[in-house]
């Protein structure tokens, strides 16, 4: 047997899984990772907190709670600088009922953003997109309970806003932002191109720097 | 003849001079109001700056060019806590092509920002109506050209959102604001209640004072 931590990523997409996976191995961690498939059971989490670290410390601490595993969790959104850093935690659903009638929530809200700026001159449209990622390890067992452990770490992605789509790649608001020093925006790039500068991929990097020295 | 000035008011709303008037009078100020429906030529104002008093100064300094008058421009907005202090200056388009397309551009206004504070709770529902206002001045005529008068004034109402509308009067945001100290929305006082407490009547005072003093 090996000494392989296992550590739960929560999250229903799939997809996510060989990012985590490929990150922790280029830290030098010998760690499984799995979803939340495995555990179909896990609490429904709903985002609610006022930033992005509450809203991953919430579901990080559900899921260590329900499956007794470490778990990892994150949640990410845009800030734009001439909306005072909104969307913010607010960017899958800025469009409230608009974007839910409209049937195509992803498109409704990039649409609002572009209307919101539309007076906005170019040397105002900076923004960022930023990712908390939190681990969090449940209370360890007997003898003794140790502390619960909790990290809390931030990624931030600068650039800048189109004023039309480019690129068919990413989701939510990839097709208007370039990021700062490239020319493409991050739907015209690979997903291996958009990880190793993103805002995710900083701060699971962060993380799984963090998890090798605390687990 | 009397030494009573004319000032323009920046607005093709008939509705708003009466309240001005009574506000200079209030003052003690001899003044003749009108408005831009005695300059059908005055320019249309686009307001796109990113503060109030941007807005104002832009509005105000056109018209006291095109009429060459004394003339006054306001400009104001919602301050959302929660939202960052957005919407702020784009309150009047908030929703952006889902309001135009609605119809009722305010209705979609207000019925986004609830949709955006859905998740924020009582304690955290604050915000703050804005105005501000602006006197413009233009250059004196011979024998020597004077220096330009501008003054800029703001105020303030807070107060905090409901979750639903209350009340008929009003516009805009007004059904779900209740200033701070009221139960009752912005929407179910008379115009006379709500402009003695109102960021519109407070900037209108207080510049009120500084044309005594300037004109």
């Amino acid at each position: 047997m090996s000494d392989s931590v296992t550590v739960v990523l929560a999250t229903r997409n799939a997809k996510k899984l060989p990012e985590m996976r490929a990150i922790l191995a280029e830290a030098g961690l010998d760690a499984d990772v799995v979803g939340l498939a495995d555990y179909p059971d896990a609490p429904e989490v709903a985002e609610t907190a006022a930033t992005f670290s509450g809203n991953a410390l919430l579901k990080a601490r559900a899921i260590a709670r329900h499956t007794g595993l470490p778990a990892v969790a994150d949640d990410s959104g845009l800030r734009v600088d001439a909306l005072n850093g909104m969307p913010g935690v607010l960017s899958a659903r800025w469009s409230g009922r608009f974007g839910a009638e409209s049937g195509d929530r992803d498109a409704a809200n990039l649409d609002l953003v572009l209307d919101q700026l539309a007076d906005t001159p170019e040397e105002r449209r900076g923004a960022e997109f930023v990712a908390a990622a939190v681990l969090a390890a449940p209370h360890g067992a007997a003898p003794e309970p140790q502390e619960e452990v909790e990290e809390v770490v931030e990624g931030v992605m600068r650039g800048s806003l189109l004023r039309e789509r480019r690129g068919g790649n990413g989701f939510g608001y990839d097709p208007i932002f370039v990021p700062d020093g490239e020319v493409r925006t991050t739907a015209e790039m690979s997903a291996e191109e958009k990880n190793a500068i993103s805002h995710r991929g900083i701060a699971f990097r962060k993380l799984a720097r963090r998890l090798g020295e605390l687990l």
